[in-house]
């Protein structure tokens, strides 16, 4: 099994750069740490976010401590801060787009059951007190990762890694890029 | 939607406890960060992964700098350093383990399409060169989260996150306790 090198890496993301991206968001609500923001930027550009909108205390680029961790992809994703992240969400719906909480209500779905519509923009909130029960009210759907351990949450970035995932896998065959 | 509340979470989370885990361990060949590691301690124990094998460079508890971002995690999830991450591969091997590296090769499968068998562990390597090469040619596969931005990996502790997720979300239906 050989590794790609560096040269191909970089030979693939170009042929990527031309390529459409789906309506797929982002929104942080209240997301306090620099680092936090940092690997979200990385996690949304490496799995095709249009757009992230930065709500309330949510720091925004440009900040040497995002960039150290998001390795730059704050380049290559779009972002816009907002004081009241719920704005974002009017903003969204008056575009069409479905807004899901990612948080742990009496009433989420797992994600792993719920169909992910086309376009659609998800909400992650504050790292201890999570999505604001406003914004909540603001969601067309909760949804989960379901929990298997000790912990009852997972850190923020790596639930948007994992969401941005399984969103992914679900549009893969199904994401057209000409109606997107 | 109501959110869960904190006894809420408590009062699941012990149930939880006394449930088997499956045959899922995760091999660290070589990451280097404090943080790194204690994220993926806290993604290992929300994915109910049974031990966690630190090999070569990988910084092991007890340290603060890794409890601060497991926040404890290590205390549900059992651990061991080995000096030669090889030597784990050999023992899970021994232990009729699938090894399996996550790593971006000329011949990597996407996650979305392949079968992880049970017993299963998974290989994460080094930040920036990835899994050792002698390592990989141990591994019975290798995977990768297919990337569709401009970088060309993801933080180790997110793709950790991603991977897992993926497994469960395969054996959620599948995977057989008593078997197990």
């Amino acid at each position: 099994m050989r590794k790609k090198r560096l040269d191909e890496h970089r030979a693939e993301a170009a042929l990527r750069e031309s390529q459409p991206k789906p309506q797929l968001y982002l929104v942080l609500d209240n997301v306090r740490s620099l680092q936090n923001v940092g690997s979200i930027f990385r996690a949304a550009d490496g799995f095709g976010v249009r757009k992230i909108f930065l709500g309330g205390i949510t720091p925004s680029p440009p900040r040497p401590e995002i960039t150290k961790i998001s390795l730059g992809a704050e380049k290559s994703v779009e972002y816009e801060w907002m004081e009241d992240p719920a704005r974002a969400l009017l903003v969204l719906r008056e575009m069409g787009v479905s807004v899901v909480a990612v948080e742990q209500t009496h009433s989420s779905t797992s994600i792993y059951e719920y169909q992910f519509p086309h376009p659609l923009a998800l909400v992650f909130g504050h790292e201890t007190v999570g999505v604001d029960g406003q914004v909540l009210s603001l969601c067309v759907a909760a949804v989960e990762i379901p929990m298997l351990g000790a912990k009852h949450s997972h850190n923020v970035a790596v639930a948007v890694g994992v969401v941005l995932a399984e969103v992914r896998r679900q549009w893969r065959n199904g994401w057209d890029p000409v109606g997107g």
